[in-house]
């Protein structure tokens, strides 16, 4: 089996790649090929006996999609996308790296169906952005699309277009919307969510992390090795029982920020949480307020996929991964 | 004030022109300039005091869509597109003239904006195929879109697009989502829908007409006379009005089959629906079961838009606008 991974060089495409290789197998078939693509060249994964090849390139262009669907893989992770904040800012290359990406990469898939038959799984990461405030307490799977920011607009056409190439035949794709990835290894960033990672990541290490909302705010997360998990699952489903609705939101762990902090006292004590410093800013509270509490994920759950047991697990997933590696 | 219609030659876009050409004005301001854009020259109108310039090309691509914007009108009606069945027949050619062609719309919009702050009132006819079954008994505003077209799908990106436009303060749009016209003028089609148009027009001039499914069909139904009502109304409400979700719901006459020839023997007699020839057809009548039936068009009625009265209204506005001109 031949796995492409797009958007390999990011944080939950290394996951994916270090989780495959050490699997050596997918839906049963052994993995022969690794084809690992990013705008910069990814890690080659270390366990890894079959052959790797990685590619460094512009994947929303039309030119190098199209070698990656020439060798015809038979599963494609298309993780590639730039963040909601940068969407926002630079309107253009948000429509162009996270919708026209999108279509290049169906469309050549497409053609190459016309001419021999391939039909490739397509595995999409979606987003809850596709979900636009005002919402109920908690969101049902057929909650209509009203996204509020570029970021979410396109992630809601790229659904709708993986639907229609999908019902058409042309691929056999699956679209799944991550919760809030927490706890996101690595650097603080500038993304408004990134303070529901800030504050157990950096008291983890003994590092002060700044909280800039309410201890109420509630939101949806999960842990990056779920995502793994859920993007996995994602590529191993029947897609029959799909019905025509290829996209699914995936299950997470609701918690307000009180819980999370809670949940860091009991994984790691008082003198950890001591280290989170509020601050209110009322930039990013406005932003947070319009943000989802919390999604039934009925479909997604009733198809297997399963989130983390609490948030403490989520932590405890934390330390294992990135601190005690 | 300068207007321009894409897609003018279409059997709407031509009433349009009409209605707009008669009445001088939209919303109090002195019509001077129309412009009628489609694929083929659209007819000049007969009672229009101002200037009128006809132009024939393909307003799905780059160049011609970038002249129209160029003369800044103050007004834009974009309603060209293929219809359902041809959408599904050719993929591309969907695509490109449902989609890209909006696309390279508001994009042209766009940058005009960057240059001069240009900011029109862009009003766009979607489609109630956005809707995908199962459907309630009614559909609510705020239902799921779930197309099952590729025709569907293409209208909810450009209704996705058009509220992104919107949003970033690029365009005043306003998406109408249209009922099923009836009664179509002219000859029949081989829409699937066509029946429902058949039944009433070709009894009413004395010609048989065949119905493909049972008398129970229930579908949602407005006139042409209504439809450039919704239009009219689309380019002069307010468009904060709208609050971010600028695509509504058109309202509508819900009828059954037997129902709509009931309107029809109320107002031509008996001796019209004996004309009407039960032929039941098996696909015909799997594609309509997948119909919806009714909408609240809730926001749309609370905007101000008004539909028809009765199904026999519906007729009536065919006999004054067609048959007695």
């Amino acid at each position: 089996m031949h796995i492409a991974i797009i958007g390999a060089a990011g944080m939950v495409g290394r996951k994916l790649t270090t989780r495959l290789a050490t699997a050596g197998e997918l839906t049963g078939r052994y993995i022969e090929r690794l084809t690992l693509a990013d705008v910069v060249p990814a890690d080659a994964p270390a366990a890894f006996k079959g052959n790797v090849e990685i590619v460094a390139g512009d994947f929303s262009g039309e030119a190098e999609i199209q070698k990656l669907v020439d060798a015809r893989p038979d599963v494609i992770f298309h993780l590639a996308a730039i963040v909601s904040g940068e969407a926002e800012l630079d309107f253009e290359k948000g429509y162009r790296i996270n919708m026209d990406g999108m279509r290049h990469l169906l469309e050549a898939i497409r053609h190459a169906h016309d001419e021999d038959g391939y039909r490739p799984r397509l595995v999409f990461t979606s987003s809850i952005g596709v979900y636009g405030s005002p919402f109920p307490a908690s969101i049902p799977d057929d909650f209509h699309l009203t996204p509020l920011t570029s970021y979410g607009t396109q992630k809601a056409i790229c659904e709708l277009l993986l639907a229609d190439y999908s019902r058409r035949g042309f691929v056999q794709g699956v679209g799944i919307r991550l919760p809030t990835i927490c706890v996101r290894p690595g650097k603080p960033n500038k993304a408004a969510s990134g303070f529901f990672s800030g504050i157990i990541r950096e008291p983890l290490v003994g590092v002060e992390a700044i909280l800039p909302v309410p201890d109420t705010v509630r939101h949806w997360h999960a842990s990056p090795r779920s995502a793994v998990g859920f993007l996995i699952h994602a590529a191993e489903i029947d897609t029959m029982k799909l019905e025509g609705r290829p996209t699914l939101t995936m299950p997470g762990i609701s918690a307000t920020v009180e819980e999370q902090i809670d949940a860091l006292r009991n994984v790691a004590g008082e003198k950890a949480t001591l280290l989170i410093r509020r601050e209110p800013d009322e930039m990013i509270m406005r932003i947070v307020a319009s943000w989802p509490e919390r999604f039934e994920a009925t479909r997604a759950t009733a198809l297997g996929f399963r989130a983390d047991a609490s948030f403490e697990d989520i932590i405890k997933a934390h330390i294992e991964d990135e601190l005690q590696k």
